[in-house]
């Protein structure tokens, strides 16, 4: 069928004021619709259709594009883009999903964390998701020992395995953990498709609605999400200089909390390192009350000054102690390999949780993982972006003092990713966020953090997911914003509004 | 610190029967609890161990395995092995960890699963576990895919991505959908962590407890386990010649059940092909009700005759199918990637679910089947995979007939994986399975298929995980095991037990 025939400049619209795009996949979808061009018929090469029409080669493969969102055509990488079957979309959606679905937790936080991968203006600078910088990944390491190994593997470790893990890691891991005064053998250790994971299991082992659950406010987003959805309450820890061992007793003896989730080491997002006496006060009062602590790790490799004190876990001396670990801030996050270490009989109850959701974490990323731990990479490797952080951690907070010191309040963070920032004028870190894209620069307001969250004058940045010099242009941009702001606010100086009683 | 002289032959006791790899851990488990060998000091390595009580080194190496599975000893790969930290494993046991966990579903057959993938005695053939063979795993074709793009993809694709998934996958998978006549574009398609867990998305999205379910019996255990983990009621199709319709229409009308699941082509365990008419009166049928199916397809690409019929999602002229797929079966079970197409509203809903359990899948597993789909190798593979499978179900027919048919029926499948055989005679096929563990072959008995386990008299042959040699050797084991319980059975033909009145 020559096709050239229906598909061509005549029958575009110049007066027309669409993108040109557009209105070639709108001609397009009217050929198929109206089965000119029928089901299975091969589309012209987006070269040969921008020649057809006259157009860029761009505008081709956004009509493209744009029929492909629609189902209207589907494209075969390396062989072409075809006709789709016809179907009738109005038919096609006889089925009210949204009646169907179960009950969800309406938190308006959930579709922060989504929005921060997702995309910003072209040219923003983001310092809001909590990511290694991509150009640190260990990617020719993990390409020599693929090679190096692929010969030798048996294939059947890439067939099913035990949900507890790929048993070279488990012992691997347990060998890292031991290193670090962390006494763990294989049968302590279950690996996660990410750390995350392990939260989602032990809510869904330990929790159920209605139980109390103690948290640091502010925490890691994705905990908080997880024990809220398991509808328990949660009861929060405020962050201070000193954890509030008092406020906690307090807790324990009024609620009887099923667990204390914490960060001890460069905590998420604060930075925050636990003193090594608050981390023997609290495993003494955590063990009296026999108090489930899930202590989460994941920056504490990435010192840039003194080692941080031992893990909790180290000292855990009434085995009530949780603790887990992750590849993905010192590798990186698309291994999705983390780890758990429990006591066995936890480790049995969680895998038999795990099964139901995913039989077992990815082969092929926890056999890399393993040759990374046994051929003694890792080391070499945390030295390397140790130093790189170290870096940028000093470029920005030289920088941050420089230039926005006037503005915001912050500590130089001792390891992890994350400064803690507070305004010192009017203003809540929300306004500031939003006044921040129009100047290219965005990152993550304080309310993300909370479990109740209330707009506030706090927010995070990561300092380690890009070089230094766009780090020192993205505090150049927060400073601009921070002027920006200052001065609108104080242009803006009003009452706040007054509470009218209802009468 | 001189170590041999605590460790040495002299102080073994020979007139004691324990083995010697266990007399020797005790000793140097004695030291540690002493602390004659403090936390951190190094062991020998394990050949010196042997020259020292003048054992062979694999008495040696069982010994450091039993410390370490005690967490006395922790070994570094290519390092060596090292005392753990001291720890008073008495009072490592303070908190009772069973009495806090939430209450799980005592199904007898969760176990059961578990098994299959674990060790039988030495020299047993399994036949029990759904498993591609590893030999014609395509690792070589991976190797080469990973060498020839590992320097082109940026190093951000394997940073976080969005949780519907690695977004070329999910368009290549759309791409195949459609050449199938499943019509589909990206924003249709989730990736999953293997289509285990797209069932159990399901299960959280859609069913609250007391929710029915319609499933056919015998199905796919893992579904079974999640929707009675999710607290559906099933009510059963049960299997036979002809779908029955007219059943389902009844529980339509009678219980409105928020969901069908089904494998139409190749069915797990029964190897069942439903025809096209069936698939057509099944959809027709759904679409009155707006009753959503679940279509679970991972075997549809491994035919050994005629093409099946299409997937009952290609028929969806209402929008309520949802269709499972993965790469499990035809690639390898390890990549743990699957996938899940249906309309945007229900992935949007299902990936807010995922990202509490791991924030998305493996990206490493995602791009390597990206490149996989993308570079042509899935039909060069297939044909591969088809050609082998398919001798290897001739070779298993030939031989059924041959050595077991007086004992057994079956029939050839058409596809997929499975022979599913019924017992002619008297005895339940889980009396057959313990028989046959002592001649060292295994399978599945019919029980761990039924939504409601009774023992009955069928079991499931997996014929693809093994070459024809292994095949032979099993059948043989098979028709010998057959011929001893059938003769056992007719030694102990007894009247059934009265059932006697209480009074």
């Amino acid at each position: 069928m020559d096709i050239s025939k229906y598909l061509n400049s005549t029958e575009l619209d110049t007066s027309n004021k669409q993108p040109l795009y557009l209105q070639i996949s709108l001609l397009i979808a009217d050929k198929i619709q109206k089965q000119i061009l029928p089901s299975g018929t091969k589309l012209p090469p987006e070269r040969e259709l921008a020649d057809l029409f006259a157009v860029s080669r761009t505008t081709a493969i956004n009509a493209y594009r744009k029929l492909e969102q629609q189902g209207l055509v589907w494209t075969k990488v390396g062989s072409g883009t075809y006709v789709a079957q016809a179907r009738d979309l109005e038919s096609l959606s006889e089925v009210p999903w949204p009646q169907l679905f179960t009950a969800y937790p309406q938190n308006p936080l959930a579709s922060i964390l989504r929005d921060l991968v997702s995309t910003n203006a072209p040219g923003t600078i983001s310092l809001a998701a909590g990511m290694p910088d991509p150009a640190l990944y260990p990617l020719e390491t993990f390409t020599e020992l693929f090679n190096h190994n692929i010969g030798t593997v048996p294939p059947a470790d890439f067939g099913h395995i035990p949900t507890e893990g790929y048993y070279p890691l488990r012992r691997a891991i347990a060998a890292m953990l031991s290193e670090k005064g962390i006494p763990a053998s294989t049968e302590n250790i279950l690996t996660l498709s990410g750390s995350q994971q392990g939260i989602y299991l032990l809510s869904k082992v330990l929790l159920e609605p209605g139980d109390y659950v103690v948290m640091e406010t502010p925490t890691f987003i994705g905990a908080i999400q997880v024990f809220q959805a398991a509808g328990a309450r949660i009861l929060s820890l405020p962050y201070s200089e000193k954890f509030s061992i008092e406020l906690l007793e307090d807790f324990l003896i009024r609620y009887r909390p099923k667990l204390l989730y914490i960060i001890p080491t460069y905590q998420n997002p604060t930075g925050r390192v636990m003193p090594e006496q608050e981390r023997k006060d609290l495993v003494k009062l955590a063990k009296r009350h026999r108090l489930v602590i899930v202590e989460d790790d994941p920056y504490s490799d990435l010192c840039y000054g003194e080692q941080p004190p031992q893990a909790l876990k180290a000292m855990d001396s009434y085995g009530g102690v949780v603790y887990l670990g992750t590849f993905s801030k010192i590798l990186f996050p698309g291994l999705r390999t983390g780890y758990l270490a429990g006591p066995p009989v936890l480790i049995n109850r969680l895998a038999l949780e795990k099964q139901f959701i995913d039989l077992h974490s990815s082969n092929i990323a926890q056999w890399l993982v393993t040759m990374f731990l046994n051929e003694g990479k890792l080391a070499e490797h945390l030295t390397k972006v140790r130093r790189e952080y170290k870096k940028r951690r000093d470029t920005m907070a030289k920088a941050l003092l420089r230039l926005c010191v006037k503005d915001i309040d912050f500590k130089v963070p001792e390891g992890g990713f994350y400064f803690w920032c507070k305004l010192k004028q009017a203003g809540t870190s929300q306004q500031l966020l939003q006044a921040a894209a129009k100047n290219r620069i965005s990152f993550v307001p304080s309310e993300a953090f909370h479990t109740m969250p209330t707009p506030d004058n706090e927010f995070r940045l990561c300092f380690t997911t890009h070089n230094e010099t766009v780090l020192l242009e993205s505090v150049q941009r927060l400073a601009k914003t921070l002027t920006q702001i200052t001065k609108k606010i104080k242009d803006n100086d009003a009452p706040p509004s007054s509470v009218w009683p209802i009468i």
